[in-house]
């Protein structure tokens, strides 16, 4: 298997200005083509020490893809650093210089006498077309290594990573193959979680299994190595499988999924519409279940009552209970989901109010108490929770967002079941 | 001046899994001390290149920041390659055997017997104590370097890094401090913008002035180099004071503000209330202004008016508005900003209707196309913006989110100022 290694060009990078996203990127779609990525490295826009690394990249035959360094200025370094690596001369690529003139032409116009270096590439080497900006990449070999320089902005990186670079990686194939998914969870503690897929993650088993904790949720992890891309997602859909019949209903996806898509999904199956209450989370919810595109299908609005007149006013919490319980209640979360289902019309609301802190908080009602409300077309229930463990503001309302969508989630599911 | 490289060590880094947050973090840290990273590296857990990497870092002197692979696991290599480095035997910190058997204690536990490792040192070196954590940090010399490994989950290693880390790092000083700084704006076009600094922005010049565009906004970051800290604040106060200038009120603020920040800031001067009305953001604006804390001084609440029912039902938008006009229109924008004051008894309302995407657009109404209405207590008025640019859904709801707190803002000044 080729080794390969990710060098990313810019002081930008270095100075950390910017946080590069480009690396781990092509980390995992190498990994996905079978090549593994050893090592990375960020280097300031200075000749020599870009030169340095691609030198160092070129020993063991290895693959080298760089990012950044490909613009129009004097300190955009790249292709120097490689024609000096490479002990060759820059030379004009006549077909990259037709395509950034045409570039600019179809921009309505003339190229700027300073782009005309972006046509400019070592002796020897491939210019590689970019469909969506200025440079162009490069490919040369050098000492048995192949080099992939690309642009750093990521848009255009990736289209000319995936339209030209991983076709001509594909070549070297041979290597082992990591397929990575992640199976998304919400409902139990980490160490629960973990206890019940114990089994499945011992140390250098394969497929691999770890589990990440972030805002009230859980990530398995599942990392299979296997000759082939058919063999390892085989061996993904399997532990998914596994791990979803060890975890039952606290598993609501995958990968990109998310809870208020669950919550969607679970909506649209049953033609049922859901309305909000919010308080402390001020909108949050709203905002993850019109994330998503189409949700207008299921998802009417709601009311973000903040101030208590706003749940008396609009959502008919009666003053008396906001007298007596307090407006961080169950009694309140239980009037709040109610007033929201009627004043919206809706099948099912979801109210939550509580304490996100900083201030606020009392020995009685301590910063990160949350109640969760939900009303459905027969009843009201409210769960009280405690979110708060010295974190931040925004990290108590992310969590008392998906803690409420996920109560929702599975009183959808019971409801169904039902 | 000493350059500075910054290794990164795990292989769920090198496999792209995780986002290495530290070395930029560290990076301008570094900067702020008058230290300039040149160099960052990121190694898999493998005891071969990670010291050969630390073998480098130490021609020249540098100093050499390393993060990770301090765990109690045997894949936590980072001992042992500064060992293997210097051509020592790693040997117990009694003092950090200690604090570990101290760690597990004030957590009613034994301790295990894998994390006797952590107590390990490489002979000759110093053991920087990890308060939030089990992983000590190590210090050494090398060849003139000075080695500094901390931990790599973040929150240890920037606490380590505080307490312990700066301070020696303060002593290497000498070198030019560079100081950051962004003001951000909102309000104008990024080419317009630059040509009224264009002037500062000169290539070469100190402070160096340059703009990035990020979801309606632009930030103006600023670089000064300076002998010491006190004159690099200064010259970053002068620019700031020549960029507000020449900018004016598109200004809102700088580094970590918003702009739900600066409409507070306003309302809250004013002992001045608000309502918002959403209907494609969905609930975003109340989530960036209820983000902040103390926001319950000024914001009341709102109404998420997603579907057409809910502009009728809650914000009294007439049917006849809705049949003649559209939900996304002028009129209803303005209904929206006026019926949210009434149902929420503030004194400003801000309201937002739109075409997000991706379905839904027309030639007549494309996807993107946003009217953004204000009611203050004596009229209401609506404009019509066009985000769309074949953007995704979360951007133009991001954008419109933006626009439209930058609408009010301006609205509350130009109101101020009467």
């Amino acid at each position: 298997m080729r080794d390969a290694w990710i060098l990313s060009i810019g002081t930008e990078l270095t100075l950390g200005q910017t946080v590069d996203t480009n690396a781990p990127w092509l980390a995992r779609e190498l990994a996905a083509l079978g090549l593994r990525c050893a090592e990375m490295r960020t280097i300031s826009d200075d000749l020599e020490p870009i030169t340095r690394s691609i030198r160092a990249a070129c020993e063991a035959e290895r693959v080298i893809l760089i990012t950044g360094g490909l613009g129009p200025t004097d300190d955009d370094l790249t292709r120097n650093a490689i024609a000096v690596a490479a002990e060759v001369d820059l030379e004009l690529c006549p077909r990259s210089l037709d395509a950034l003139r045409a570039f600019f032409a179809a921009r309505g116009r003339d190229m700027p006498d300073r782009n005309q270096v972006q046509a400019m590439i070592p002796r020897g080497a491939t210019a590689i077309d970019n469909t969506c900006g200025t440079a162009p990449g490069i490919h040369t070999r050098l000492s048995g290594a192949d080099i992939f320089a690309m642009p750093g902005v990521p848009y255009e990186m990736k289209t000319m990573f995936h339209r030209d670079v991983a076709p001509a990686l594909r070549a070297f194939g041979g290597g082992a193959v990591l397929l990575s998914r992640i199976v998304r969870t919400c409902g139990l503690p980490e160490a629960t979680l973990g206890r019940k897929i114990a089994t499945l993650m011992t140390r250098g088993r394969n497929p691999e299994v770890g589990t990440t904790a972030s805002l009230s949720e859980i990530g398995v992890r599942i990392n299979a190595t296997a000759p082939s891309r058919e063999q390892a997602a085989t061996m993904l859909d399997q532990t998914e499988a596994e791990i979803r019949n060890r975890l039952g209903d606290i598993v609501y996806g995958r990968d990109d999924d998310t809870l208020a898509g669950a919550v969607g999904g679970l909506l649209r199956a049953r033609s049922a519409t859901l309305a909000l209450a919010e308080s402390c989370t001020g909108g949050l919810i709203g905002e993850l279940m019109t994330d998503i595109a189409g949700s207008s299908e299921y998802f009417l609005g709601g009311v973000i009552s903040y101030a208590n007149s706003a749940k008396r006013d609009l959502l008919g919490v009666r003053p008396e209970t906001l007298d007596q319980h307090g407006a961080v209640s169950e009694q309140s979360a239980i009037e709040m989901a109610i007033g929201a289902r009627k004043a919206l019309g809706a099948d099912f609301a979801l109210s939550v109010t509580g304490i996100a802190g900083p201030g606020g908080g009392s020995t009685e009602k301590p910063v990160g108490l949350v109640y969760i409300g939900i009303a459905n077309p027969t009843a009201a229930i409210a769960r009280e929770y405690h979110l708060g463990f010295d974190s931040p503001r925004d990290v108590i309302r992310q969590r008392a967002a998906r803690v409420a969508l996920n109560e929702l989630r599975r009183h959808l599911l019971r409801d169904q079941a039902k």
